[in-house]
């Protein structure tokens, strides 16, 4: 049910444990080098879309004040990896999104869903492009009989 | 500590992402066929056993109010998969499920314990019954000394 | 990216699940069990160390009252895995933890990141020591350019 194998798989969910941390700990420059060079981020629901390291990094340090006193979590879930090419693979998952203060209490973020295309350059796995979608904001359309 | 191999646990892991991304998009008709045709879904907690797939396309039509103008997601964790037979499959695992309306505002339903019977029929994994144990309602048992 | 097989991964996973379902029934017992006899719990963020089981089983039950008439969830996510020696691992993840009453209202604990190391001993894995940050007590530092 699933193209990739096993060890691709294992591969992929450590890429997001390690790319996540590097977000939720506010690395922004240690986060933007796990894209490549030319790496996109999109977030569709607000037509904001950045292209490459240098604006990746100019747009999360002004997103920084948004996170004074909180410490963010990604919540990941349902990795779908199908492979699109060599050395490309194509993800799409849905992530929960915490807030936690400083006397531990959480709120949340709304949810998303994210389609990412990851390529391997040296064995190693960048995100080449990364879209994101709010939950929430068009309803999803039931297509029971 | 598993009876399964690796490649099960992928499997598993990827059957249900794939059928959580149907329930969330409350893709009826596709949600449905990722059960046996005599699938059962058992909602312990509220007594309501539904047993087939003509039955639970109707019970879950029925649902939909309950989810106009709000995005649902199923966030799983601690899946256990052991195997009952040949290509037959116990897996145990919780679920937490958030609600996330047109603002971005996420509320929460109680959390879950469930307990499904997988069949693999013509190498693809199908559910054959799905119990349901809402969380909070019996108290567990400590059985500290 | 990952120094240890696909093999170890799941193990650490199951172990998890088990370990989890252990502490979420409050089976006290059996979750001190999952432990080393000299197994360490530290909450750093409270100067909180209790060493081996007997102390851990005392620990626990004081600890119980707080825990009336709800049922309580360990979510995890972002497992790293790093091989420290001969059936010796090193596992960071993150932990977001709920509480389901009656009613099925959930809140939430703080959210948490463990660092763990996990030692095999007859095929098996145990938790030798488990040190458990809260998250929100100190802010972060982004390494921004």
């Amino acid at each position: 049910m699933s193209s990739v194998s096993v060890e691709v798989h294992i591969e992929v969910q450590t890429f997001y444990a390690q790319q996540m941390r590097l977000l939720d700990a506010l690395d922004i420059e240690g986060y933007v080098q796990t894209f490549t060079e030319d790496g996109i981020t999109d977030h569709a629901h607000r037509g904001e879309k950045v292209e490459g390291r240098a604006a990746m990094i100019a747009g999360a340090n002004a997103a920084l004040p948004r996170y004074q006193g909180v410490a963010v979590r990604h919540w990941n879930d349902h990795y779908l990896i199908e492979e699109a090419g060599e050395n490309t693979l194509n993800v799409t998952y849905c992530s929960l999104v915490t807030r936690t203060d400083a006397e531990g209490k959480v709120t949340f973020e709304p949810t998303f869903f994210i389609e990412d295309v990851l390529v391997r350059v040296d064995g190693r796995l960048y995100t080449k492009s990364r879209t994101v979608h709010r939950d929430g904001q068009a309803k999803p359309v039931a297509r029971a009989s």
